[in-house]
């Protein structure tokens, strides 16, 4: 098909949306290292998991080789009410830089969590439902998993008890409410209602909290609560799984229109956005079908990939998870308060860790400052007010897409757009005021962290 | 087409979206009357109001026989930008209501601008741009049409001044840094920025401010700025036709499914959106050709249509602008600070104003905490946070609804949902918080006002 007629938006039909998600373990020859109890150092079996976690989703996160899971026809009557999700080819953006390249992306803000984690939210709630469970827990850092839960179990009917960084509390009072108006309880982490919580808080007085922190608030009252399990919006196997319909929706979009990737690229917290970008695309490359330069952006401020280390570590500040092989700055590593939120975890996906580490994808870290001027940029020419965790992915692809102008080349690059920044004008009224500061860490902070790490 | 067939959503294909606005007035009997210059009691001719606004909007302005007008190739790129906006088939609030009505909304808030004015701010500012001007002035109340114009002016490179209703200003500081994103400047209105404001605030040295006091400032640094013009979101015969685009694509989506619409209903402030979404039904009920029940939804606490008179007016609390032809409260009626920002407006789009006294459509005013109620049912069931304005029409199209399940009718019900709450989680916290009132004007205000009406 002739480029000329590419849309600005493509937008699949009902039809044509994905009736299974992709695992894209089946295609790794090294598959994710398994989750291991800290006290015995032996991986977790299922049994020990199901006191956490809803017993299908246990399965989802153990299985690597089942190719395709069948979501189930509620789930996706609920994604039909906000997906598919446009694929947008970047014209207007492709003009002003003047380059070569042809820039798509996947945007998954349009909905009113303001991001792609509503696609996971609303399958976990489904399996807790489907359990006869009265409620589930969570954590959120930026806020945009604590709304997409709070909107999938309001819609089942379940309870909803959300911990949330305690800086994004006071930095985002109106997430709170959105999460309010969707009958969630919500409490600014570390708190006083937890063992855990009130234990960081005797230690680090002062804290503005760390999603490390909030999920071990959050395991605690599920496995302490009758009726409730834990939920997670990023990290574990089934996060990614459930989020491979964005990457089967972008490919199924772009084949549509005859069009090969030669970049994908995404932001990276814990991996949920970025692997289910890449699940389909991967799973080609890893089978030697196709080749794609995957990068993976992370923020300078909280670099796992590229300044942490591959081994086994706590998800959580307060130790009492599973440990998890990953690349980790160390599960006592609080970031600063850096203003994307959702990419201020110690660790990362144990899918997209092994994949880093056997040199499928690469990873670059960025600064604050920088891709809020990319972020600003992006907004004026494509109209959309991108989250600062996703204007990571538009700064690069954005500097991709300069490389080419040099070269000539006329690439396909494709990014992900995960969510909107309409909860993050505190941040962009500091970048305005030039008042935000880049705070990387030092070498002594992360190696300080890293000392701490389980020993296993 | 069997009904079962209809998707969640309906996407137009960019060749589906209309290449023409639909001018409503040429199918009007009693056109609306003249805007009138009220030093001399005359129309206003073309010449008086091109010192105003943009020549082009002139022409369009005065024409009330032209049918359909060409979109420009350039406004129509950036449509595609952010249109077509999707009609969603509301399954999931029938189901929860247990009516046997079909409720279709068109959802405009798929933007950065958060709703439907976009559509005319992108269009006012490519003809202010085609004539060579540097900038162009505005008022804005929720914020809506401030950021919508912002966001056109960045993408043509035009500055942007805009005066805000200064209650708005202090509820939503953050609607300002979204403003200042693209580049906009942003005064609280009334200021001490120009003589209008001044002799304002030494009346009412309090005065949280109205639209019409935004507008008088803003036209007068337009008309007294070299190379600026001043422009109006809503209102204005102009906007209307701009905003076509909402009911062009609308029925566009209806035939293809084979609906037939019984019910159209819009919330109401200045007409904008309303005007918009019946344009083309409402030419055909004019015509004779079809027959709709439209229905407008304002708040009870600025009911133009439902306790307003039928006279000409200022649009601005200052009276420098010229006397429009309207249902009207009076121009020194100050609404009190409500949520709804973008419905308090004292007057009412001419156009409006005249298909309401000629009968062929009807209105409604409901109160703020109902409305609210409303909008967080909305939420829960169909995940989308609606702004408060648009959550006026849910309301009444919720009632509507609820009337076929006494009745039995399986009515197709219609409304606008022009656009998303994200900045009004202010107004959301006061509703969780009980906090929230009803401001109703007495009938002693509403008189004091209209007694202050012009002679003409």
């Amino acid at each position: 098909m002739n480029t000329n007629e590419i849309p600005y938006k493509i937008y699949l039909s009902e039809d044509e949306m994905p009736t299974a998600w992709y695992n894209v373990r089946e295609a790794m020859k090294n598959k994710p290292a398994p989750l291991v109890n800290p006290g015995t150092g032996a991986p977790m079996a299922a049994e020990e998991l199901e006191g956490v976690f809803c017993k299908e989703l246990v399965q989802q996160e153990l299985d690597n080789d089942t190719p395709f899971i069948p979501i189930p026809d509620e789930i996706r009557d609920f994604y039909k009410m906000y997906r598919p999700s446009p694929l947008v080819r970047a014209y207007c953006l492709e003009k002003k830089l003047g380059t070569p390249a042809h820039i798509y992306y996947k945007f998954e803000g349009n909905n009113t969590s303001g991001s792609h984690k509503l696609n996971s939210a609303i399958a976990q709630a489904y399996y807790a439902k489907k359990q006869g469970l009265k409620g589930v827990t969570t954590e959120t850092g930026a806020g945009q998993w604590g709304t997409a839960l709070s909107m999938a179990c309001s819609y089942l009917d379940l309870d909803c008890k959300v911990y949330m960084v305690k800086c994004s509390y006071e930095q985002k009072p109106f997430r709170r409410e959105v999460m309010r108006t969707y009958g969630a309880s919500v409490v600014p982490s570390p708190s006083e209602t937890t063992n855990v919580g009130r234990k960081i808080l005797a230690e680090f007085p002062g804290t503005t909290g760390s999603l490390g922190c909030a999920i071990s608030e959050a395991v605690e009252v599920a496995t302490s609560t009758p009726g409730y399990r834990y939920v997670l919006g990023s990290v574990l196997n089934q996060v990614l799984l459930h989020q491979s319909v964005i990457g089967l929706e972008t490919k199924t979009a772009l084949d549509k229109y005859g069009i090969q990737a030669d970049m994908i690229i995404g932001c990276a917290g814990g991996g949920s956005n970025l692997g289910g970008l890449i699940s389909p695309f991967m799973g080609q490359k890893l089978r030697g079908e196709a080749d794609y330069d995957i990068v993976a952006v992370e923020p300078a401020s909280c670099p796992s990939f590229t300044r942490g280390k591959f081994a086994y570590d706590f998800c959580d500040t307060g130790s009492i998870c599973p440990l998890a092989k990953m690349y980790t700055l160390g599960s006592q590593f609080i970031p600063s308060p850096d203003h994307a939120g959702g990419l201020r975890f110690h660790g990362m996906s144990s899918i997209l860790s092994q994949l880093y580490h056997d040199g499928y994808m690469r990873a670059v870290s960025v600064k604050q400052t920088d891709v809020f001027k990319a972020a600003e940029y992006f907004a004026r020419v494509e109209g959309i007010l991108p989250a600062p965790e996703s204007s990571h992915a538009i700064l690069v692809a954005m500097q991709e897409a300069m490389k080419c102008k040099e070269t000539g080349e006329a690439k396909n690059i494709v990014f992900g757009l995960t969510g909107t920044g309409y909860f993050d004008l505190v941040a962009y009224e500091k970048f305005h005021n030039g008042e935000m500061t880049d705070n990387i860490p030092t070498d002594e902070d992360i190696a300080a962290s890293l000392a701490k790490l389980p020993k296993v």
